[in-house]
């Protein structure tokens, strides 16, 4: 390779799975003469996926999504020779319009991200789709309502328990203390940090985070789940004390307004506040800001707005409450491996739908266990080789 | 109380949520005029629970299971007016004619486990039965092809999340810690443990022994189970190389012969086997017993059974395979207060039947979501009461 | 071995570094026409040290301490040839008139527990005393102030850093937690642990039931050593709120009355106090017991002591306050392999002073590195042997 | 402020101690008409200890150490009003000029960091310098032999426990771990550390990574050390094993070519090799690189420079040997709060110094007990505030 390489190279190349299975479907090419039509965002990561689909044959036309698009892996996805349609867009409709493009290449299989491509294909169908994937949980219960009318083989990915342990507990648990550590530079050890839901994400973050020595409480609506974590070895207080005595606040829960203007007056001086949830509903900024407590407001480039409280404490919010382990000064994202896991099963489910290993009964169901079996199989045959070297 | 307080009381006075629903049951009488028939282990911690039941309006008619039973509780039982049918007995008949007798007294609610009481009940009904709960998973999948025939409510207690992790998990791998060192007395700190299995049960063992500064293999026939201890941080190495490392190799799989002669060339000198799965199937003690390699025996008050190996090697069987953490001398099994936990679903769930705030659609099924729910929120409200002092 | 093996034979059978000591003092003969005299514990642990030194060739004189011999390893001792002098007993006048027997005897070498022998053998010099070993800091500090007079090599044990990460930290931290289940049967999850004192025993009680998923507080009196605490990820509240907020409480400072009536309008209902220090003197026992508050006792035989409150409230004790990590029904002390380590050190010194190799500077001094670094490559060897089997 | 915020103001506002002292500093001006002459590094963080020593009245006379000074910190020193003298260099003898110049100013209290300013006044010594601080154990050991010339109060920060614990051990192992995520973006759960080194550095680079899902292995040439690793729950493999069986080996020893081209031979492909020792050759980068096995290298713009072998494996070394954790694209160094505890010493031992409250029998001394004391008391106030809010 003559080319200087870049952080892109340096993610295919740890990649191994999706290299393996790269290396491989050259041979073996699942996708010849087929067409992917793709909605997923574009970045570094992604890049090793779809050169991967490429590399067994097919034909690509990708999108990203909304604001999520990163020029660089356009740029490179262009000089594999794969169609990228649009640009970084924030507006809706434009966005539709890509969608719309990807559609009239007519693509054999869908690899969506949400639902949007399923739904839309839906508006307007065409002879020929074999069927595809959905990536995530909401998008499986957008299409979980249309079985009858989609009626192929539609593989959830984020169904599979690897995607669940790898992914949503370790990768988010990890990519949660590094962005924490990255954007601030403070210590973790004997800090008291409070954990708002104990899902999966949650679990992850609770555990990444005592796993730095600090002092862990969580907080959950449901008593059940506050048990569980209670007997995990973590403290479990009332809701209000738990924000009181926080160093740090992340919230996880996947509901709106967890953290309102409302928990001012308790917060500690010099508390940070994290959204690790999806959406940026979690931690109500714009009422944080527009307090009648907060006399004034600073940013820092870090991505972090500091509240000035007329009492004088000042309380630091990261990412303005959007993803802050997605958020800040060169954010990562999660971990490679846990990357390489989960498209390693968008890989092979795309695979068995294009070879006709699923049926139409299969549509909107998880990924099959002998694929969740096979790729977990491989992720440790590296660890433990048969013939030692 | 004049009497000299026995390891009963001390059991009594620490189920703290069984106690609180005495009281409670004292003045709402939940089952006043009704006849319960058990058929359950009688040691220390069931005559707490059935003490409840007493309290809570009950007459109660009550048999131990195969080989379980303690005469000091069943006396204590008797000194409480509580009708014990029965003695200590391995036999399986003379114990079917203690099921008889329980049901002759026709209760009107059973507390089964295993599915005893409700399959011979189904042999010989009578009028009048509501229904009621089984403890266990294997009792469960007897009853759950007869639900047609039982039509009544059965809650099935051990499907609660709060067994699986309070009990399965956590109350399972603290008492292996804790039966090891009783009937070892050898150190934790560095020692090579397999585990074998990642189950609920697996996983607690595991986090437990690795809790202690053990350095922890866990070894699993599913390769996504597997994939979920080594990201949890356990070594996962090949079958055989976790058992020829191990200074301690603990089953809890489910499944027979897990452990068998054919492993005694590799065992370390000094190993430790011991079982922790409900059945003594795993560990195939009778096949090693008798291994050619085998020149001779030893047996120590521990409960521990040395092999001698004709090469100078020593492999220490703990209980025989039986599970190890019920055995040895003077045996604590689970937590008093896991214990509390799940007895209290018993308590709550037969509560619901007798009321009649279950219907005759929930047979064999889990219990109510408002039952775990309660029972985890009064087990927390005393470590975070409202009120402080 | 036609004998029924005991819990000695046990012990023995997994002190394997002093089996391997044995072994070669079989034929190195150290202590040839040399007599010992010893005055440490007599109990199991022991014996396999003092056969250790019986195969170097040595003549054993040996009498216990106050209070702790055990009938059973005096009978073994006896029936392996060694001349055990006196008998269990509380009287220190008695205990006085045994030491005068060993040094009656003139030996060669001592192996001194607190400096009895020592300074009792200043007291009626005798030709021929090469030197010896104190177990303890306590006979160190002793001692001391007498090098002048003694003048000989005198090693002491306890100096040894493996002596503190191996016994004190991880050994009682380990015998701490298995001890309050064996005695209480309660959880260790989630539960509230306070622990007085950080030094290597304190260290190793916080970690300890940190890893059995308890919530851990550390209080010490010196700033810096809190402040390590509380980096270590333990919360470091003021005293009197660990006090107030703790399941169980265990002191370790080595000071008096760090518990006393005083603390009794603050205990949790159901606090368990336990001492794993030295001294029977950091839990005011009689205080408590007498105090106003107390309206009565019950006493179980797990050498648990329950304080009723007038308000209902109820306190344990565990052991009276003497150390609870030796106490209860069947204790079993440090770990055999953590004893192992300890009393190899003491038969290597031994031997290093019977063979001269170290001279009278070496009076009232730690353990030669050289000494140090053999015994703990020798332990290390079984976990990585060289030739794999 | 007007002025937009930066990262010295980040940094400088989470100085908590760092800020109450300069807050009483500016009331109690210990260093009123004294001159401050500083040697070390000139980055965000210092810039928080030399304003609080110039709130406390001190003039002062600043130079940064070889390679280590950042632009933007001067630039805001020089705004506030402080003499910086130099420029970044890599130059030996323009350094010296810097640290002459420094001296030109005669300073009544000298900072120095590594020995260099005080071995150049011995050199051209002038009247009245009251004495300082060193901040290393390298200018510790330099200025030992040099106590009879100095005879002077200097005071040797890094002696303090508190460092030891707090910097040493916990925030290195915490910057090791971020660092490492940052440049690589790979995961940490399951993956097999190997830590050379088992000093307070390493003990925190093994927990950290070991708190981190990681299977951690300790490599030392001390048999006692390695022991403990053992007993801590740490593989202690023979060396070459640790070095075969490593995705990411870690030098923290102090000593040189730990890790050199002889060991290309086993090295896992993918293997990262880093260094967090304070110099940097511990990993022979230079070997690495010309060695016979290497068939051609690639950069990362993370400063990660990859070996292609001819075999095929690629192996990554970070920030070629040098400390890893100060390297890579946006260094943090350790975290702010560790930075604070250590600067807080700092300033402290200065004002006794300035004082005289130490005198000349304190020279080349560990920090006195009551300072650190009561640095450890200020920083715990934080978090146990005496007055809840």
């Amino acid at each position: 390779m003559s080319r200087i390489p870049t952080r892109i190279d340096w993610v295919r190349e740890h990649c191994r799975l999706l290299r393996a299975i790269s290396a491989e479907f050259a041979r073996t090419r699942p996708f010849d003469g087929l067409t992917i039509g793709t909605g997923i965002h574009l970045e570094a990561k992604t890049v090793a996926l779809l050169l991967t689909l490429r590399d067994g044959g097919a034909r690509l036309v990708s999108t990203g999504n909304l604001n999520t698009t990163q020029p660089d892996a356009v740029e490179r996805l262009r000089a594999e020779g794969i169609t990228v349609i649009g640009a970084p867009t924030k507006d809706i409709r434009v966005q539709a319009g890509y969608l719309d493009e990807v559609l009239a290449a007519e693509p054999d299989l869908i690899l969506d991200n949400g639902g949007d491509l399923f739904t839309t294909y839906l508006d307007r169908p065409y002879q020929g789709l074999l069927g595809g994937t959905e990536e995530t949980t909401s998008g499986r219960m957008r299409l979980e309502p249309l079985r009858d009318e989609l009626s192929r083989p539609i593989l959830v990915i984020n169904d599979s328990p690897i995607k669940q342990f790898a992914e949503n507990e370790h990768a988010v648990g990890q990519s949660s203390v590094e962005s924490y550590l990255r954007m601030t530079n403070r210590v973790t050890h004997g800090e008291e940090v409070t954990v708002f839901g104990y899902g999966a994400c949650g679990r992850g973050v609770a555990a990444s985070f005592r796993g730095a020595c600090a002092r862990v409480s969580v907080v959950d609506v449901d008593p059940v789940t506050r048990l569980r974590a209670h007997l995990d070895g973590f403290a479990t207080p009332p809701r209000d004390a738990a924000v009181a005595h926080a160093d740090l606040i992340i919230t996880v829960t996947g509901a709106r307004d967890v953290l309102t203007a409302a928990d001012l007056p308790v917060l500690r001086d010099g508390v940070i506040l994290a959204n690790a949830g999806h959406f940026p509903a979690e931690i109500d900024a714009a009422g944080l800001i527009g307090a009648a407590e907060v006399s004034g407001t600073q940013e820092y480039a870090e991505d972090v707005l500091t509240l000035e409280l007329r009492d004088g404490r000042r309380v630091h919010l990261l990412a303005r409450g959007h993803m802050f382990n997605l958020a800040g000064p060169r954010p990562l994202g999660n971990s490679i491996e846990s990357m390489d896991l989960g498209f390693s099963l968008q890989a092979r489910c795309l695979e068995a739908v294009a070879r006709g290993s699923v049926d139409a009964a299969s549509c909107v169901v998880p990924v099959p266990a002998s694929i969740d079996a096979a790729i977990a199989r491989s992720y440790l045959d590296r660890k433990y080789p048969v013939t030692p070297r």
